[in-house]
Parts: C-alpha cells; sequence; structure tokens
C-alpha cells in the first residue's frame, strides 16, 4: 500500500526554506506518508507583508492549479496562510494552511497561544490571520524580535537565544499555555529549543503535516454546497493555463 | 485650480462595468473633481468568489503601480474590496474599497445596513469582506436573489423589481435601517429605486467618490510608522514591471 | 445653483468653540456648502463628562428643533455625540455627529485609530461613545493629557507638543494607525501639527463636513421603516415649543 | 431602627404608572424598607424612543438633583434606564437601573432572558439598553406585540394572554430560560401570569427594589477614582437650580 | 411568619471558612433570613484549580442532594461557582454562585469590576468563571498576589495591607470602578477595608446572601422549558444514594 | 519499534459505545498506534446534561489517575469533553476532548461547522463547550434531532436517514461548510453516510485519534508555567487513592 502524498507548497522563491521545511515536516510525518516539495518560480524569496500576500496568494493558486492532480492534499507553507481560501474553494484536495495547523493544534496544548517570530514586519500581516481563522480569543499575543538579522535563511541560527527568551517572556507575561514558533525560517527550531521553553511548542511544519495527515484519514469529499463548493466556471482572460482551464472548467479532460 | 483626480480602478475586466460606475460615480462628485475610468486588462469579468479576488487584488496591485502617480486618489471599484490592505500599504496616496465606502457611510444613516446583491455566489466573500472591516455589529445581513440572470451587464434592469423587493424585505425582517445595493453590476440602481425603498439607500460608487474626496480633503500624510508604512525594499522575480519597482523601491526615479 | 446649508451645532455654551470649528470646517468644505454655526444658549461651556453628555443631548434635541428647517444636514459638534441617535430619530434631515464621522474616517486609513485628548475627565465617556457606535474592535486606544490646563479655550495653543508627543506614543504604543485629536478644543490643530505625527490625522470638524456632504449626495431620504423612522405624535408636558411641536408632530404647519 | 429609603423614581410624567410600579415594589420590599415615589413633572408620559430617552434622562437627573439628599438609594424606574449612567456619576447615593436590575437579575435564573413587551416601538431602545449594559451575550431576544393598544395604563390588563403566549413563544423558539415583562406599565403582571409561563419570570419593579436593597448591604462609598467619581465644579448656564446647584458643587451647604 | 432559609454551602473542606462565611452572610442577611451552613466533607480543603474544581462541584451536588429540600435557597459558596449549572439543573430551587452573585452586584455599582485576590493560582480558573458567566466585558481585571501566605484561614489578616494596595492599583491602571475581593478566605474583608480603597466594595458572601434573597422575593418557579428544566429520569451506577435518587428520579416518595 | 498508546477514556458506563468508539478509532490510528479502551465503572450510560457532565468529568479524572502512566495520550470519549481542562492541568500526558478534535479538525474544511446530533436534551451542554472552546464563531448551529428514539446504542442505525437530512437542513439553512456527527452512539457514521451529505463530514473520533497522533508528533513537553502546569500538592479528604496520590504529590514513587 502506497502512503498519500502531501503537496509541501512554498510560495516565496527561496529554495533555502523549503528544504528546511521538507526536514522538518518528514521528521513528523506517518510512515507511508511522502512530502512532494514545491518552491514559487516567481514572488519574493519570503513574503511579509499584505501586499505581498495578496501576490503570493495568486501564486500558490497557480502552482496548485499546476499539481494538485499529482498529490492527495496540500499544505500552503508561509505563517499568513496567503491564498488559503480561495485554494481551498477551487480545488478538490484538502489544503492546509502553516498558521491555521499551527494554531489549531496549539489549541489542543492549552488555553491561549502565543506568536513568535523573528521580524517586526511580520506583525500585521499575523495578526489579520489569527482574526481570519477566527482565533484571536486564543491568542496570547504576538512576539516580535526587534533587531536586525543577516540573512533570513539563517536567522534561526543567528536569534535562537533571543528566540528562546521572548517564548519564556510571552509565556511570563502574557499567560501564554503554549508558543508557535512562526514563520518559515524558523521550521524545525522547535525541536531543538523545546526544552529550554517553558511550555509546549508547536513546530508549524510538523503540525502542518499531522493535519493533513488527519484530513486524509477523514476521506472527507469536495462540498458540493455550503461557501466551499466549486465555483462555477467562468471566462478569463490573461491567467496562466493551468489556472486558466481551473477556473473554466476546461481541465476536466485532464482528469485522470 | 484644478481638483483632485480619483482613479476609479475596476479589477474587472469587463468595461461596460466601468462605464456603468463612472457615470454613478461623476453624478456625486464635487466640482473640479475628475475620475479617471481604468479597467483590468487581465482577470475575469466579474469578480465573485474568495479565489477571484484573490487573483483580482493582485491584479489591481499591478494596476496602481503603473497608474498611481497620475492621480491624488484611487477606488477599488469591486465590491469586496480585492486587494484593498496590500494597495493602502504599498502606496502613498489614499485609497478606498467600494464596499468600505458604502459600509462607512451607510453606518451615519442607521444603525445596520443591509447588502442586497444579485447572486448566491456573492455571499461568502461577502460576508468576509465585512468582517475584515471590523462591521459585523453593524450588518443586519446580506441578501441575495437567488434565481439566474440573463447577462451581468444588464442585471440591474432585468432585477430591478425582485431587488427591490429583496431591499424592502431585509427592512423588515432584518431590521435593516439603511440598504446598500452591493456590486458593480447594481451601481447607478439607488437613484432609479430609491424611492421604492423603505429607508435610505447607499450608491456604493457615489458613496466611494464622496470618501475619496473626504479623504483628500484631509491632506492625509502616507504613515511612516504604523501597520500601513511603506514596507521596505524586497527582491523579486517574475512580478510585472510597475510592481517590481514599486517593491524594490527601484521607482524612485520616476518620481517627478 | 446655490450649494447645502449644514447646521455646525455646537451643544457646548462657549461660543469660542464655534469659532473654532467654524473655521476648521470651512477649510475643508467644498465650494458651496455653507455652515452655519449655532451655539448653546444653555448647557455648560464643554461637555465632558455622562450626566453633561446626557443634558447637553438634550438641548441638543432643542436647538434642532428650532432649526432643522433651516439647513439640509446638521453636526452635532461635540466628540462624544451627545443626542445624536434622538436627533436621527426625530429629524428628517441627515445628522452626524463629530466623534462618528471622525471614526469612520479614519478606518479609512488605517486598522485601528488612537484617539487623543487633552483631559482625562473625557475618558469614559468617550469610551462608550466608541462602543456606541460598535468601533471598539477598530480603536487602538483612548489617550488623554493627564496634566491640568489653563484655559479650554486656549488648550490646543498651550498643549501643542504635548499632545503631539501623546500621538506618536500612540503611534508606537499602541499601533495606531491613525490619530484622531478629539474634542472641541482641538479643532483645526490636526492641520497646524499633522507633519510632526508619523501617520494621518484626523481633523474631527473637516472629516464631520465632509461626511455631511458625503450623505448629501446621496439624496437620502427619511426612514419611514427601521429603527430610525419619525415616531409617532405623543402628548408631552413642560417642554421648549419647538421640541414640543416636533414630538405632538404639531409643527407640521410650519412646512413650506 | 427605620429601615432604608428608596426613591422610585418615574421619568414618566404618568402618575397611573408610578402606582403600579410602586405596588409592585412594596410586595417585594423588605420589612422596614420605604418606596419613595416621584412622578416626572415634564415630559412624556411614556418614554418609548431614543428622543424621549435623552430627554427624560435628563429630566431624571433634575428629578434626582432635588431628591437625592431625601433618600438612601434611587431606582430609575423606566425600562431603559434613561439616565441612569450621568446619575451614578453625579450623585453619592446608589443608583439602579430597571432595566438594570431585571437582567442582572434573570441572569442568575438561566443562561439567556427574554425581554418581552407590549409594542414594538419599544424594540431599538430595549436593544442598545442590553448592549449599554454589556449583556447582550445573556439576551435571547426581545419579543414585542404588534397590534395597537387602547390605554397604555391598562395594556397589561387588554394583552395579558397575548403577552403570556409571546413569553412562552420565547422560550420555545429562542431558547429563553427566562423572562422580563418589560416596560414600567407591565409591573406587577409578572406575579398574575407566572403560572402560565413555562420558565421563571421577572417583575422588573420588584427585581429593582431588591437589588437596591442588596447594594445598600454593602454600603457602598461614593468613588472617589475610577469613572463614577464625582465630576468636578463646573460653571453651567440656563439649568434648574437643584441640578445647577450640583454641577457648580455650589450644594456643600445644604448637606446635613 | 417565618423567613427564608438559605444554605450556605461550602464545597470545600474547611471548617473555618464555613465560620468566615457564615459571619460575613449574617451580617448583610435581612430579619427574618436564616443561614444553614454546610461544610463539605470530602474533596479539598480550599479549591483554587479547575481539576479541584471539576471534583468540588460533583460534590456540590451530592451536597445539594441530600439537603435541598431543607431550604428555600442555597448558595455555592466558593469564589469560581463550582457545579452551579448542573445544580440550577438538577434541583428545584433557585441556587446562586458566590462569583455570579458578587460580579452582577457589582455591575450596579461601576462600568467595569476587578477582582481582587489572595494566589495567583487561581487566576486561570477565575478567568474561565467570569467567561462562564458571559461577563468579560465588565470585568476590568484579575489582580492577584504572588507572595507565599502562611495559611489560608488567616490570609486575610495576614495581607491586609497589600489587598488594599492592590485593589487600588486595579482603580489606578486597570479602570476599575468596582472591587471584588474574591475567594472564600477574603469573606469578611471588605468592610474592614472598605474605607482604604477609592472605589466601592463588594463582599462576595453578602453580595450572594442578597441576591439569593432577591430571587426569592420573585418567587420563581422551576422551569419546565429551556435549558434548566430537570433532565429526565436516568440510570446510574454507583453514585451516592440522595444524589442517586434525584438523577434516577426515585426522589419523589422522599417529598414532604 | 512500537507505536504510541493512547488510552480512548469513555466516561459513560456503556460497554457498547465504547466499542463503537474503538471501532471508529481503529480504522482513523496510524500504522503502529494502540487505541486503549477503557469504560467508566460508574456514573451514567450517557452523559447528556451539565449535572452528568459534572459529576462525568470528576470520574474522568480518577480514570486518568488510575491510568495516565500505561499509555501516552489520552481522549476524552464523550462530545462535551467533560473534565477535558482539569485533566490537562493535572496529568503530564497530552489529553484530547472528543468535540474538541472534531471543530478544530471541522476549521480545516470549512469557515463553520455544524453539529447535528439525535436529541435536543443535549444541545445547552453541546453549546457550552463551543463556547468553552472559544469556537462559537465558527460554529453554523446546533441541529437536534426531536423524536424519541428506542436504544441509545443502535440510535444511528435507527436515525440514519433523518440524520443525513438534519446534516443537509444545516448545510442549506445555516450555511455549514462541514457536519460534525457529535455524540459517542453516532461514532462511526460518518463513513457510512458521507456520500449522501453535501459537505465533508467529521467523525469525532477517528478525528480525536488523528488530533492525539499530532500532539504526540510534537513531543510536547508538561508546561512548568502558564495556566496548564501541574498545581501544587494539596491535602485531600475522601478521594479515590490514584486520584488523591495525584492531587497530594504522593505518586511520585510510582514513577518508573
Amino acid at each position: 500500500m502506497t502512503g498519500p502524498r502531501i503537496l509541501l507548497l512554498n510560495p516565496n522563491t527561496s529554495a533555502e526554506m523549503t528544504e528546511r521545511m521538507l526536514a522538518a515536516g518528514q521528521s513528523a510525518a506517518a510512515p507511508g506518508t511522502t512530502l512532494v516539495p514545491l518552491t514559487a518560480g516567481r514572488g519574493v524569496p519570503y513574503i511579509a507583508t499584505r501586499a505581498e500576500a495578496q501576490i503570493g496568494g495568486a501564486i500558490a493558486l497557480e502552482m496548485l492549479a499546476e499539481h494538485h492532480r499529482e498529490v492527495d492534499a496540500a499544505i500552503i507553507a508561509a505563517f499568513g496562510d496567503p491564498g488559503l481560501f480561495g485554494a481551498r474553494e477551487l480545488f478538490d484536495i484538502p489544503v492546509v494552511g502553516l498558521a491555521e495547523a499551527a494554531m489549531l493544534t496549539a489549541c489542543m496544548l492549552g488555553r491561549r497561544f502565543a506568536i513568535v517570530s523573528f521580524a517586526r514586519a511580520l506583525g500585521p500581516w499575523y495578526e489579520e490571520c489569527v482574526a481570519m481563522h477566527g482565533l484571536a480569543g486564543r491568542c496570547a499575543g504576538i512576539r516580535l524580535l526587534d533587531s536586525p538579522f543577516q540573512q533570513v535563511a539563517e536567522v534561526q541560527e543567528e536569534k535562537e537565544d533571543l528566540l528562546v527568551q521572548l517564548a519564556n517572556k510571552s509565556v511570563r507575561e502574557d499567560e501564554a499555555d503554549v508558543v508557535i514558533l512562526a514563520g518559515a525560517p524558523l521550521s524545525g527550531l522547535a525541536a531543538k529549543v523545546a526544552h529550554r521553553i517553558l511550555v509546549p511548542v508547536v513546530d508549524q511544519v510538523a503540525a502542518a503535516v499531522k493535519q493533513a495527515e488527519a484530513l486524509l484519514a477523514l476521506k472527507p469529499r469536495k462540498a458540493t454546497e455550503g461557501t466551499f463548493k466549486r465555483p462555477p466556471a467562468k471566462r478569463v482572460i490573461g491567467l496562466p493555463d493551468s489556472l486558466a482551464a481551473r477556473i473554466t472548467h476546461s481541465d476536466g479532460n485532464f482528469e485522470t
């Protein structure tokens, strides 16, 4: 028996980050689960703002349009979940967001989770992501480092100690019961520092892989009613071929 | 003295709809205000879903990147406000959303507004738009026609009577104090049917034009702090030139 | 063509404040708009508490009863909006509150606005005003100076520097994206200090004038259903003549 | 030992209603408690709208200014609590609202209470009263009779059966656990019909008397800090003598 | 005439605390009211955590099953209200919680109350209690002493000064209008320190006694519909006799 | 390598229900996961009310005290999650609730989930469970069959068609995007009827098993700070031995 294939879709253009996330995901995956990594071919190296998320989310839809038939489920692997609800609507497979998976998992480990990350710029986008999922009441706060860093790909090594301190500060001052180390560049850090943090720590990619597996175990059908049924066919102009085919419903003949 | 120029940015590809919106806007504009119409060159004829809003919002950013220096303010002229917060962050001029303007204006005419439109498909997106603006508590409900229509460009003529009935139903059953006739295809309808609806009616484009004028009267500076300051320069791959220039901050030399 | 006449109704007894507000309003008004100033003949010089707002709101209704037929719209020109909902119910013309207009306008310039003012005593009333409009989720906080001042009529000159500091503090510590300089005595200050504040600043009177103009552009009918329709006639004892006539519906013969 | 004196302040001009409320209150009062009835000398016979509440609340403050020194506590005896927060701020004795007392008492008898009354016109004001007290989450709904009635003073006899039916409907359809028969004209009705309603019923005046007694048992001091401390002295123009004296702090010499 | 009998049910095993509560309650009770003290025979000396509240609430139900027929109403006399909603459902007499009574009473003395207590361990449970009652919006915060104490039975004497300081801090920094001295060991402290606290202070037991009296004055029937009607008979295994009889409905023949 | 052992703790006394849940859980478990079933030795056959949940939750703590050292994680297998937060606080292993797991999983399949079950009596408890988890905003409604059933152990067969109809009604009328078939007696039903329901369906036990596996993959430490750290030792009277040992911290020497 072959296990499920889960697309690890990085809507950023940084292949190093895809690598880090793949490693973190594989260490949590069940036997038989295959993670299929995919890095965005265009966009920004690291989404951090609303404008970048708007663009990156559209790119995520393009990537899914090309690859969704090759996998059983997909993870949108950027904390902030760009394009998540559009993807859930447009495609038939389960799609999970990195932030969504981390936050929902954290809810089972305590009353309120803290989101801890490495750059102030991420704050507004993360806060809107929490609200978008209706989880503001479960969030103890978002704590962000304020100092500049050398390279985003190495930020988890460079700032390890400061991030641990910030996590423990959120426990002591914000009454967080759980800590999420958020942002693709921090993937895998939880395993290294969990023993230095006073409460359970959630690795976002590990959480996303387990949540994708959970959805697959439920064998959920594509909604044929409700707000996530597939939209009716619509004409398009100037969109990439696969995405255009998906929206115009001319992708039917590709079905296997 | 020349008055302000306001970009009426239609993120849909339908030029007919731009025309309707232009007419509705001009009848409300102050003397001296010039509305500059702009229709999307790519995308869908009429955004109605989350996925289309994700794509259409990214297109709106591309359009703004090309034209923001030619105007004093911009309206994102699709009810649902695709790309609004990204635009507000990325550009220096005031940007207003059609839904935002209609809802905030409606707040001054009653306790709760109803959103009335012509197609059930719009419901989920509109509801998330209301929540995104933090106005769920002021919304009496979203009422949508359920029957098919011939052509979206003529839907306001075809469904005029049904829309009036639906509006009055929202007043009687949902305790709406104000009605918003929502969706670009209904632009200009308010003026025709207001006398048949029991409470004040808001025309979304008229509201957006007046709100853009209001912001211009305040001469607001671009934020240099807070969540809407311009993001720092970032590398990009594969984005349209103007948008790339705006994100990489290489657009400085275009300044006049 | 004559433009609209907008009543600038100051429910305080201080004529100096009416003057300041008139100046701030005129600099924002569209060509053709006429502002008609009116100062309360009884009450307190400067409403600052719930009890004073209860009394001042009733006085605002008396003033409107006398003058509503002479204008096309009215502004209740005290931040806190005393009597606003009663006025909206009782009279046929659009009525806008100073706080309401400032807050709704601010919503288009950022995610959360700060309310900055000159006296701690104003806090409870302002906070209840924010809640009354359902905008608590959009308010970053209310920041008030704590030191005594010489004369309320000159407080904006006396405290200019402290107010600017407080505004910037609300940006840095409360994550405010917009600042409202609140309270009639601060009218006109925004224009003077906007360049020293890190985010857009809203002048409350300018906002109110533009919002009254926006409502007039929509030509809203008086509600004949919903919660703001005119109440049925009722007997009264011991109320001022004009107000009594409006409540008893014996004002019909004054109609032109 | 003499028991406490509680002012039963009716801000309406109808003495019949004061009589009904006095009877309902006396049947619940503890031995030794004296209820002191007081009917408004000016205003409307029965407050039902926001405008009337604005005016009636100001009148309530005038009445309290004249009589607060003669009693130990006061009840503002109109469901909707006109002037309550201003009164709590301005005077030193405990002041309770009819709606407030009924709702808080109802909270101890079930999860959500229904407010049942005799006229649709009361709905908007009642709803805003619930929100003002932060109790929307505990309110199952407001149910109002829709048919005209003969005389407000006799409405409880005329509509007894319809009110019982409406109360039971709110239990069955809105999942109300408790019913409040709201509005001064319904005072005393609970005792007559409680056995015909499926859940506990709260008489608003009985609740208010018991809550005033509860506050008196706590011997609460007047706040000297927080949002309900007495406001500092302020100049006034054209207000009734007692109220003016209270606001200007020239009432000190009346102290005994 | 004999007055009502109110069970003062302490779900803790500490008889000293029952004594303190009895004294505080008696000083507030109306003439004729009899308080019937009852201390848990098993459990913990002082409930402070969720697990202890789960166990203590079940014990409270056992105690009520044995004694509810001997009284007219009951108080669950632990701040946090263990077992309250189950008790309200299972038994026919009115049941009031200590926290519930204190908080609802405090609502009539100000906009937001502070909960002040002597041990950090109580925080999570208290916070969930506030939320359970839907009163988070009325709570200014929970302030807890952080230092160890000698004996819980004497903690109010030992920490009197620190508690007063903490209460005043909550007034000054959290904008609390009222203070609740929470936790059975602090019963009776309010009377001793009220003059040193800047706002009204609520004694939890005094409040609970007055609220039980208030409910009795309303003569509320047991709900026969809604969420608090008596559950239908159900089989049980291994529960104490009285509780088993109440759940299986075999307690009917014990009725007097 | 041996996989994890997960306790499937049924706080009801019905062994048939444990069997059903075990079957549903095993079909979703990852290879290597062992489910350890455990049925309550005392209590009620099927918890349906607040009082029963209070008692059943205390029994769940007793069961966990006896068995927590034999497993890696535990599921409290009653929809409504009796004793969940107390268990999470008192023990060191991850503990998941059936309702919690089903609801959080459902959040990744749509915007709002419906809870569908077989008996009206469950409504109040389920609603409070949703609120306790802070998920009211994600819940489209709770729909319950209203007709009597023969035997709870066979209710899913007896009512299959009615439950499917009710589920689809919740999709069409409440805009549910996902359906949870709730209550232990409905375990395993999802797999049988999913194709007849218009949106994805969540099996509560399958969800709980996957969520327990997800938590185990994160290897979360026991909190040593925050609201779920182990409470300090406390004296107890009259509690079962294992539970007493856990609370008094005299269980240390049992550690292996």
